[in-house]
């Protein structure tokens, strides 16, 4: 092979990051998407994927044709949608977390395992008509660890069977629909409590553990067909005490390859993230990760970089050649596969309405993961209060994908007199030095409170929001008979902790979805119907 | 003319509301954005002109094309971008307000008649590559009241030479670009102090002095071509004591038509405004305008009442069919002249990138703008401060289009230690009720202040921001030692009003513009280069 040719095979394997805007000027986050010029040079240079985050669901259609057309090779185009394509680009549907449907699957398993199905139906129509051809879903993880800052409400469930039985009906749902699937964080990133993204977890778990829960649920949705395998950046001491599983031979060829059985497409997870990337260095840590068996390098640091030290490793011999022919024919079959329903779907894409992206099925099933996964104390007296205080508690404000002006969090409680006050981590501090008082209740007036609290484990944020002390201040607001209702939106753990000391006369609520559609539900729920 | 034809005409002369975005699920505003079904049936009925809120660039460019798509006759598209696409759409290039131009016009009128040629240029450019034929500027009214709550920066000027001279070199690049302009709000809408988004401004000047001051910018950008006027809703009961100009026969057939000699394309301001909707009911308002001599109806409450309304008052003879024969002439003419340059500039915009809409011009005229327009003070020391305290205000949360959480008004200042809060009218009171010690100081913990204040009048939301008592609280922090610098974004006279109380040792800048460009210029002038 030529070392034009090498490089160019080389960079076929390299994912790299850009926004779903058509434009620089829109990029959210500048330092981690490339900008259009660096991403054309990149493709002609050969680099074989792009991940998408942000935008609109028809600026990434357009944006996925233009970027094809840049490219000589065929290109996988993904994105990280595991809520629905609505929660990474605004216009698409945004589905309740998977934790909803593991909880309705310990009732109605039968129901869970459809729900799941048309989730991946969902998912894939959408993201295959907006031109990606990859999802970067189901998560495999259990959520085994309730105090696990970053999987939470992304994982199916809290044990091996539901998340197995779950995501393999997720996975049929999104085959069907012509994209290929990513079972992640191989070998299970649900028992961990330290955020993957600000520094490297370790499991302490060894093979015999790992075999009876953790690669359960991958190890069925393999079986049924998963495409490829995403792995986590985690430290498996009693596996390989020096080599996080991303860069470990010993994760990836003795647990997945062997004894998974798993030979299709495996790609890291994102080299930018802390644990790899402040530790090994950019070159160093995508040529770790090739040679131990990862075909595809996500968000390399320098792709420049990356593409460089792996050549010099193959040149050296560092790396046998073999292990890029076997990663490229990987690639290749993934391709095929995904090549074979196209001219079918794009035809029934043709015929679709430019009006609207989302289907009366996706409608559907909007509302019955909303409508299933909602729990409503109605006996409450949630009513009209010209005195009353609007409390919503947010993590940030630019921006907060779930909010408007126009939200149903904001505009039920003012319809019925309510005064919307909103904290978050920029705002003015609403906490005074008082353990038993912590909330500073002169800096909200008089007047009830109706608390709306929006809390859930988000990638990069850790669990910060763990330590506001909000199950005080709901103790404090209830001591003084100043708490009118408590809404949780997120976290289920939370919410079982406040549930615990809310006294039965409260009107409360749980939603595990955040959106305009859950805030609405709850809500108008609780109003009492004859005061609206 | 058969009923059903006269239907069709009038429809013709609607200009009815539409979002951007693609589909129903993102309108911002669902009340006053029409369902892609409504304005599937409207366009079916003949409905002539939509105007478009919020979305992307490259969403709209989508849009336009399937919106015409859907209509058998030529459509006016247009928007209300009075500060460069970028104001509306998200992704074209956001200019530096009009106001300032018009400081510039003090010392370098020839410069600044050069900007506002390339400000007509850019605005003109983007909004065709977007599919729009019609931009609703410039605004040519005369802000010569200070506490005018709806123009201010809007505006070109504080007397008529300046607004006349750059309204109609705007007028002149716009043009050029191959979109109709639209000169606004006719008679003069500077002198008033209340928002007609509320209620209803009344103006006390009569014909000699309109004459003297108001009409002149509308001459002299008439003469030179405007294609459009749209009235103001103000009442001017020394010309005519009970319609407000919007409705007046006096004021448009005796200022406009005769007076100012204008022929062309007369177009309501939008008729939803609570100063003629809540007054006069849909139909009415409708009939009202278009018997005084309105061409075109912009946003109706509801269109198919303002339809019916006028067909039976031309049935009726309460309207002579001549009326609509003239308007449906003047839209004819208008869109005759606007297709004269599509051929030519269509083969210009194929060729151009998928990947950029600001050219190389727009983003030097960008540069050059907020360049010439900030105010800085250097001599001061705004440097490393651990515990300092970057105090921005803003209006609103849900959305701020000009701050992000890597917006350079709260990176810079977080670079260099400083904490951002961030005050909004949802948030926590950061109030006391002491009027010399207003800024209840114990909520943002030790440290000097540096205070960034966002404030413009805004449409909607009259001027409930001068009630915030900042002055009081800058020299509060000047008397205890803890204002570390200011700057203002927006309003002129309160930055001149703040300047004034301001130690000579306390940095401070003003830039009109809010936008992240301006910040970045203002603050990195401010900070001690060796410092950074």
């Amino acid at each position: 092979m030529q070392e034009s040719d090498l490089r160019k095979n080389v960079a076929e394997l390299l994912i790299v990051r850009a926004s779903g805007h058509a434009y620089d000027s829109q990029r959210q986050y500048p330092k981690w998407e490339l900008s259009n010029s660096e991403l054309k040079r990149l493709l002609k240079i050969g680099v074989g994927g792009v991940i998408f985050f942000g935008g609109t669901t028809n600026e990434l259609e357009q944006r996925s044709k233009t970027i094809r057309s840049l490219s000589e090779k065929q290109l996988l185009l993904c994105a990280d949608i595991e809520e629905g394509l609505g929660q990474r680009f605004q216009g698409g549907t945004w589905l309740a977390p998977p934790f909803a449907v593991g909880s309705i699957y310990r009732q109605e398993p039968e129901r869970a395992i459809s729900l799941a199905e048309r989730y991946g139906i969902c998912t894939g129509s959408q993201a295959r008509r907006c031109g990606l051809n990859w999802v970067l879903a189901p998560v495999c993880d259990i959520n085994n660890n309730p105090k696990n800052p970053v999987i939470n409400l992304r994982a199916w469930g809290e044990d091996a069977s539901t998340v197995a039985d779950l995501t393999r009906a997720f996975n049929r749902g999104l085959s069907s629909q012509g994209v290929l699937s990513c079972a992640k964080h191989f070998p299970g990133h649900g028992d961990t409590s330290v955020d993957s993204h600000l520094e490297l977890p370790v499991l302490q778990h060894d093979l015999k553990r790992l075999k009876e829960v953790e690669l359960l649920p991958f190890k069925e949705v393999i079986a049924s067909g998963a495409d490829s395998v995403m792995t986590a950046h985690l430290l498996l001491p009693k596996i390989d005490p020096h080599n996080p599983a991303t860069l470990s031979e010993k994760v990836i060829s003795e647990l997945l390859r062997k004894e998974v059985g798993f030979d299709g497409l495996l790609v890291t997870d994102a080299l930018v993230m802390a644990a790899i990337a402040q530790r090994y260095g950019c070159g160093e840590a995508a040529v770790m990760a090739f040679h131990a068996g990862a075909d595809l390098l996500m968000m390399p640091e320098n792709p420049d970089e990356a593409i460089k030290a792996i050549c010099e490793a193959l040149l050296s011999g560092r790396i046998p050649l073999k292990r890029l022919e076997k990663a490229l024919e990987r690639r290749e079959k993934a391709l095929t596969k995904v090549n074979m329903f196209s001219p079918m779907l794009q035809k029934k894409d043709n015929s679709l309405s430019r009006f609207e992206l989302e289907s009366a099925e996706d409608q559907l099933l909007v509302d019955e993961l909303i409508n299933s996964s909602i729990e409503i104390r109605t006996e409450g007296n949630f009513a009209i209060n010209n005195d009353g205080i609007n409390l919503l508690r947010i993590d940030g404000i630019f921006p907060c994908p779930f909010l408007s002006s126009l939200a149903p969090a904001l505009l039920i409680p003012e319809k019925l007199g309510y005064r919307t006050v909103v904290c978050h981590q920029l705002g003015v501090n609403p906490w005074q030095e008082n353990p038993d008082e912590p909330l500073a209740l002169d800096r909200f007036g008089d007047g009830t409170v109706f608390l709306q609290l929006f809390m859930r484990g988000n990638p990069f944020r850790g669990d910060s929001y763990k330590n506001e002390p909000w199950l005080a201040a709901i103790r404090q607001l209830q001591r003084h008979n100043r708490l009118s209702g408590l809404i949780v939106y997120g976290c289920p753990y939370l919410w079982k902790q406040f549930a615990a000391v809310l006294a039965p006369s409260i009107p409360y609520a749980y939603s595990p979805a955040q959106n305009s559609l859950a805030q609405e539900r709850v809500l108008s729920s609780l109003v009492q119907e004859e005061k609206m």
